[in-house]
C-alpha cells in the first residue's frame, strides 16, 4: 500500500477526478492547501525578490494498493499537467496498515470494492 | 512512533473524540475533508454510474508511540462503527522522528506527557 | 527524501515562513488544523480535568532533500518556539518518490529548484 498526496491547481481538479473514477481508482480525499514558494519567475526576471504570497492549490490524498501506484500518478499528471510552471507536485509515502472501519478488514482488502 | 489517519463520520467526531481522551491518548490533530469515490451502492443497484458529488468527513491524525498504536485503533474502531457503508478508514504510516517544539525533545519522549 | 510535518501556532506562522524562504527552502504547503488533548497546565492545577475544546494551529507540510532536513527543522525551532506550553510538534515521515507534475521528473531532482 501506497500514500500517494497529489497538490494539483485547482482548475483541474475536475479533470483530475474524473480521470481517477475513470482509471476505477479507489475513493481518494481532499482538502484546500495553500503554498508558499520562491518563484521561479521572479527569480529569473528580477533577481532575489521573494513572493511572499501564498497560491491556493489542492491536496489530494488517495491510499492505492501497490499494484495501482504507478496508474494513479499517470492518471494525475495526464490531467493536471499544463505544461506552465506552478503545475503542482505528487508524493509517494509508504503506508504499513489500513482497515475499513465498517468491518475491521485489514490490509490490502480493506482498500478493494469487491465487484 | 506511528501516524494514525482516521477518516471517519462528522457525526462520530464527538464520541471518538471522548474515547481517545478516555484511552489516555496524547494530542490528536483533526480537519475537514471531502471524499469522492464510485460508491459501492450505486454499482450494485444501477450498474456503473459513478456519484461524483463529495461526502464530507473528518481526518484525525495523530502521532502516537507504537505501544499505543493498537489501543487508538481499537477506541477509534468502537466509536466511529456504525455498521452501514461509509464508516471511514484508517491508515497507519511510519514516522522517523518527533520533536517537541518547546524543548526541542526528539523521539518518543516527546510524545510523552509526563504525569 | 523526508516530508515535514509541523504544527506551530498561527502567531507565529509569519516568522517561521520568512525563516524557512530565508534558509533557502523549497515550497511549503499549509492550512488550518485544530487541536485536542489533555492539557497539561489544568492536570497539574485542578487534577484531572479534560480541556475538550479545541486549539487552532496551522500545519505546514514540506517535502525536502535528506540533506535540508536538519536545516528545515531547526528554522522552524527557531522561530515557533516561545517556550511556553504549546508550542506544537515536528514529525519526520519517510517519503518513497516525488514527481514535478510540470515536466514527470521523479526523485530529488523533482525537489531541487535549478538556479
Ligand atoms: N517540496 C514541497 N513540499 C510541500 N509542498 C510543495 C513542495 N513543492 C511544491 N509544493 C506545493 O505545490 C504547489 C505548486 O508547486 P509548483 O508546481 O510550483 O512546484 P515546482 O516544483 O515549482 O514546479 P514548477 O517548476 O513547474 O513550478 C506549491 O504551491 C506548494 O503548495
Ligand atoms: N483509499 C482511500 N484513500 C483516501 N481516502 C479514502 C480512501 N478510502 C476511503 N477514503 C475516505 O474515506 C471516506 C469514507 O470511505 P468509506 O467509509 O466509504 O470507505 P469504504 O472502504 O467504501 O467502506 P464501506 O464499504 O464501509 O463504505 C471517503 O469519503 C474518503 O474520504
Ligand atoms: N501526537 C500528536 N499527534 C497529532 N497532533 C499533535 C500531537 N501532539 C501535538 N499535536 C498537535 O500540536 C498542537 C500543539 O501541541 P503542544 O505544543 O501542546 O504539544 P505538547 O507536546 O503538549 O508540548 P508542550 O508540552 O510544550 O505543551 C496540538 O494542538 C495538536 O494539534
Ligand atoms: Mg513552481
Ligand atoms: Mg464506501
Ligand atoms: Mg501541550
Amino acid at each position: 500500500m501506497k500514500k500517494i498526496e497529489a497538490i494539483i491547481r485547482k482548475t483541474k481538479f475536475e479533470d483530475v477526478k474524473e480521470a481517477l473514477l475513470e482509471a476505477d481508482i479507489e475513493w481518494f480525499s481532499y482538502y484546500d492547501v495553500r503554498g508558499v514558494g520562491k518563484t521561479h519567475e521572479e527569480r529569473i526576471y528580477r533577481g532575489v525578490v521573494y513572493d511572499t504570497s501564498y497560491i491556493e492549490r489542492i491536496m489530494i490524498i488517495l491510499v492505492v494498493r501497490d499494484v495501482n501506484v504507478e496508474r494513479t500518478v499517470q492518471a494525475i499528471i495526464n490531467k493536471a499537467q499544463t505544461g506552465e510552471i506552478g503545475d503542482g507536485r505528487i508524493f509517494i509515502t509508504p503506508v504499513e496498515d489500513s482497515i475499513r472501519i465498517r468491518t475491521g478488514e485489514r490490509g490490502d482488502i480493506s482498500l478493494y470494492d469487491v465487484k
